[in-house]
């Protein structure tokens, strides 16, 4: 983030429970990279749209892409864009329903996307996304082409704009609450990962690289 | 979702990947009731803001709260909105970086928020919420003040205007890439619960009841 940035800007300050939020690059820059599913809001005639996309960060910008048939990438080129990211962590069960809460990681950020235009860039910006989430794999795979880079549209942003938000910990009941018979705690939720499924046309004697038998998301 | 809304709006149609995509209300109220984490945007200023929160579903209606002093919720009172419900549930690792693809679910309405304003409408809608996630659970709890509901701010929106996306499956390669030795397959993900963490100050005695360990998402 750039050092204009330290100082929130208004639309990224938290208005609420802002003792849950911070600006600083290392936060921000740590809930990118841990979660991979974002949400991109742009505008559309006047009115919001939200789509889930990945993101990736290198350096001081994120990424996304898709097709260059996209809507989403096509409209929100050279857009005022917001994208959110968030993970759920638990949910926080407190002895009355007001105090009802949950664990949770999100990191905002707002800005104008531009597109990635040179191939070459592109595909950097493709093998660190893939290789970001899959150490190596770039290299394994077949090479990309031409017409491949050219039906990907890539866009990006600066963090210049940012805010990071986590809840963490039990349940902040009234004091008078805790005098109540009523069980409280948290229910801690984890993406995990499944055994994997390996596909039926892979050919003899391929077996699974590190980058996938060792994954850990975020 | 009302007979009108079979027929996809403009902007609720899936430009790309239409076999994806469905648009009954069946397949939308489902998506909506498996994931409660949502994501709502809105327009601050000509620009889009994108906040998580969760959602709940009643009937035909699509529900979101929190205080009353939220920024997200006064401005989108009123305002159109747009929120998309996802969750990724597996990588998908294909022999060409062009055909690695995520599965994932997801729906997304677009609507006019309107405030729940009756505060025996609130504390239902507020009980569907919690009953919904831990079924007799309100009952249990501490009773709501007055004080607590006017600090509480409902937002709802019919479901009138949807799309649910699934992606499921394995890894789709161009015809000639089946021939490569590259290690191709699914590596699934989801939300699992982790142990309980009951709270310290529990009275003693108190277990945690059915509706927690019996918990299942979605």
């Amino acid at each position: 983030m750039s050092k204009k940035s330290d100082a929130p800007s208004d639309r990224a300050r938290l208005r609420r429970l802002y003792e849950r939020g911070s600006y600083d690059a290392e936060s921000v820059y740590a809930l990118l990279d841990a979660l991979p599913l974002a949400h991109v809001g742009y505008v559309l005639d006047g009115a919001p749209v939200v789509t889930p996309t990945f993101q990736w960060r290198e350096g001081n910008h994120v990424y996304w892409h898709g097709s260059s048939a996209s809507r989403m990438l096509r409209k929100s080129e050279g857009a005022e864009v917001c994208l959110t990211a968030s993970a759920l962590d638990g949910f926080v069960l407190a002895r009355s329903g007001f105090h009802h809460s949950v664990n949770y990681r999100s990191v905002t950020l707002f800005g104008t996307a531009w597109k990635v235009e040179d191939a070459d860039a592109k595909e950097a910006r493709l093998k660190a996304f893939v290789d970001g989430l899959f150490p190596g794999r770039w290299e394994m795979l077949r090479e990309m082409t031409g017409q491949e880079l050219k039906a990907t549209t890539i866009l990006s942003m600066p963090i210049d704009e940012a805010s990071a938000k986590v809840r963490a910990g039990g349940p902040v009941d009234d004091d008078e609450d805790y005098a109540l018979p009523i069980w409280a705690g948290v229910l801690p939720l984890a993406q995990q990962t499944l055994p994997l499924q390996a596909d039926p046309r892979n050919l003899d004697g391929v077996t699974a690289p590190d980058h996938v038998t060792n994954f850990k998301l975020g």
